[in-house]
């Protein structure tokens, strides 16, 4: 379904290494970084949905989970397709479109405005963030998952971490059930788009995910995107933030981060964990 | 000059730690993600210049890294100052402007638009990008600098990181000169804002650093502020993209990576380093 899966997501350069004993010149790998618009095409109409600095690859992905996190596709009923532009169209070849059905209500209004689900960010003001957490599925499902299969995660997730390992230069985001299963691990050089790409995957296959993992930091955005896409349980390999630990109390997710070495750190919803501990 | 220091950079949280033998609840820190809104103040007028989800803490040195990785402000010249907005103007309270003098010309036009200079960017075409490469300084002033200077600046940096040491996930940035001296170290939750308040601190002290450092990866945004703030060297921790190679041997920087453990690999600008290794 993912025609853009066989672009180029790693280049090579030519690289002087100093220091030590293994100096000189030699080829080296880099991550591919390069922009990416989304439009959303809508009983007729292509509207800009955002713009990323991505990693080529798995584009229709992204562009799904974009429109997830974003709010304007709401289940797998919504969605059309995804679709690259054709030339000409959008901002042009290389652009893609999420199609959503005629019968779904969006609102046109919160699209054309610049996408930006990160640190840097559009979405900033309180009145949108307390909006984001109001837009939010009202509760997430309730599943139970052992604390030791969440410990195991990241792991499995590495496992599966290619690009990773030929650049050093990636994040990686994950989607697994409670049972431990790994559905799907996707890498780019934004960790938003990561999140993105496995949304947009689960949507595109059916997928109930119920828990989303990071490579990295679980900040703001990455909450929301589970939020956003149903998915119960957050697992970050590294640290948790004030806004995200804040925002997945108010959308009632668990949160855990700083998953390494069979140990992690629950910040909320620790009623999914078992074996359950003490309050 | 930053009255807005005393702000809270960390927040404390209750965390329930599984695994292992510490397990139990107990108090954590982590760290505080906000957003700020940056506004230019020019002739009279107050125009939005972006938002960003940063850390509390040396906000007016970031709005003043912004306006210089925006173009806005060129030199310490065009500035008359930084300063908090006032209750019900921009924003509101929490707000930052930073005050360009009348006699500077700036582009109006440009302000206005969200700023997003992160992975998920609104600076995005390869027009844009074009754009911006054809704003930045023609040619960044040379410099020498020897590798193994470069090699020890992580560690510097390393030892002023106090909040990472406290919740473990910031980035952080430094400016330093060729002599190997740290003249300022900041962290944040967002990489592009460490990297904004080393460049305001800059500006607004009347430093002339020759290398910027990041605490993680070098991506396009990196190189693309280090080229606008005339700094001609950019060192990072970790891995290097596409983009950012292709930036900097555009824009004649050097840009040196995977900075670790006395090693280093040169991607751009090996006329910079001594020892001078063969091509």
């Amino acid at each position: 379904m993912d025609s853009t899966d066989r672009v180029t997501s790693v280049a090579r350069v030519r690289v002087e290494r100093v220091g030590g004993t293994g100096g000189g010149h030699r080829g080296d790998v880099v991550v591919v970084e390069e922009p990416l618009h989304v439009h959303v095409e809508h009983r007729g109409l292509l509207h800009l949905l955002g713009s990323t600095m991505r990693t080529p690859g798995h584009d229709l992905e992204l562009a799904a989970g974009l429109a997830v996190g974003e709010g304007v596709v709401r289940s797998r009923v919504d969605l059309a397709g995804v679709r690259p532009c054709r030339d000409g169209e959008g901002g042009g070849a290389g652009d893609v479109a999420v199609v959503v059905r005629d019968s779904a209500e969006i609102d046109v209004s919160r699209l054309g405005r610049v996408t930006t689900p990160s640190s840097a960010c559009g979405l900033c003001g309180r009145d949108e963030i307390d909006a984001v957490l109001a837009a939010m599925p009202s509760v997430p499902r309730e599943v139970m998952v052992d604390a030791d299969v969440l410990a195991a995660l990241p792991d499995l997730m590495r496992e599966q971490q290619t690009l990773f390992r030929r650049t050093g230069g990636l994040h990686a985001a994950a989607l697994a059930t409670a049972g431990g299963e790994v559905l799907v691990v996707r890498e780019d050089v934004g960790r938003h788009n990561a999140v993105d790409k496995v949304v947009g995957h689960a949507l595109m296959h059916d997928l109930r995910p119920d828990v989303l993992v990071v490579s990295g930091r679980a900040g703001f955005e990455i909450v929301q995107k589970a939020a956003m896409a149903g998915i119960p349980v957050v697992a970050a390999v590294s640290a948790p933030t004030s806004l995200s630990v804040d925002t997945a109390r108010e959308a009632g997710l668990t949160l855990v981060a700083f998953v390494r070495d069979g140990h992690l750190n629950v910040y909320a919803g620790s009623h999914r964990l078992t074996p359950r501990h003490p309050r």
